[in-house]
């Protein structure tokens, strides 16, 4: 079989299948530019989603365990959330979510990457804020179904959970894995 | 404000909200224990994912490059899909998928890790295996719509595109970050 290299597909509108509070799912009408055939594809689109890895003066990582609908389980994870439709920035996003979420608030911000939660089916982007010096007591603010329990855990403690299963959230593992980087970079927060 | 810890919703039943090739959206209704409120929360449900990190005998990992239609453009990712509904062991899924996308077959496997992509909103799981000792021309065999551009890189050069944006898939990302972290703990691949 040759192997000609993949085509950039035209596309050519879209329908809207389902509308949700926080996502919606088009039916998006493609043409493949060499054959000709025309395809429809589903692709959900949430806006783009933060994550922050909050970290103490002390070096411990800011965590949150609540209950997820998704899985109907508990589920370990860092503070996070979707960015309002005014916020253009994701840092205060983070710095958003890690108050209402959490109470901790925090210095030096630095966005330390971007993924695709998945490029085959999903639109969106999580984007990844580190805040450093991050301390308690600045007051939460939960929306009316959220109960969070908050810890704190050192930064090696937090890798290990994250090698060994005792975090399983995707994003937040990504978030991590990019945090570990910077640090072994030798990064320090910026802005 | 207190925290008095999360509840245990109680999961009271679901109506389809839509139905797709590729995963259905539910409408989970939910009442909490301690309150006594009812919600409803929005569940993608696809089957669980594969993907599959195959190292040659020259310690390359083996790349796909294809055309996404969640982004509206390209992505450089590892070999991956769907667990088809008779299969049981993410293993036999990786060995198909990394054969049927790329050509390449290898010999012993190893479950890297499991992961949820988002336990916030969606069901399924991850699973990431490492098949050793992947060689070509075993034969692709491309669903109609897939288009691919396989390549190898040293994996010094691919944990690098993880880390500076030139992988940006989170489930690839995931699987790198553990392969990696079972490759300093010494792994060999054992089925």
């Amino acid at each position: 079989m040759s192997s000609p290299g993949p085509s950039r597909w035209q596309r050519l509108g879209h329908e809207v299948r389902l509308a949700t509070r926080i996502f919606d799912v088009h039916g998006v009408r493609y043409r493949h530019p060499g054959r000709g055939t025309e395809r429809e594809f589903i692709v959900v689109r949430p806006p783009d989603w933060v994550n922050v890895v909050a970290v103490t003066p002390d070096a411990r990582i800011v965590l949150v365990r609540q209950f997820r609908f998704g899985i109907d389980g508990f589920s370990l994870e860092i503070p996070g959330g979707m960015m309002d439709p005014e916020e253009q920035d994701p840092v205060a996003t983070a710095r958003r979510e890690l108050r209402e979420e959490t109470g901790y608030a925090g210095g030096a911000a630095h966005l330390l990457g971007s993924v695709h939660p998945n490029p085959a089916i999903q639109s969106n982007r999580s984007h990844f804020v580190l805040i450093e010096g991050a301390e308690p007591g600045h007051g939460q603010d939960w929306d009316p179904d959220e109960e969070l329990a908050v810890e704190t855990r050192p930064e090696a403690e937090v890798f290990r959970l994250a090698e060994t299963g005792g975090i399983t959230h995707a994003l937040v593992l990504n978030a991590l894995l990019l945090y570990r980087a910077f640090r072994r970079r030798g990064g320090a927060a910026a802005v």
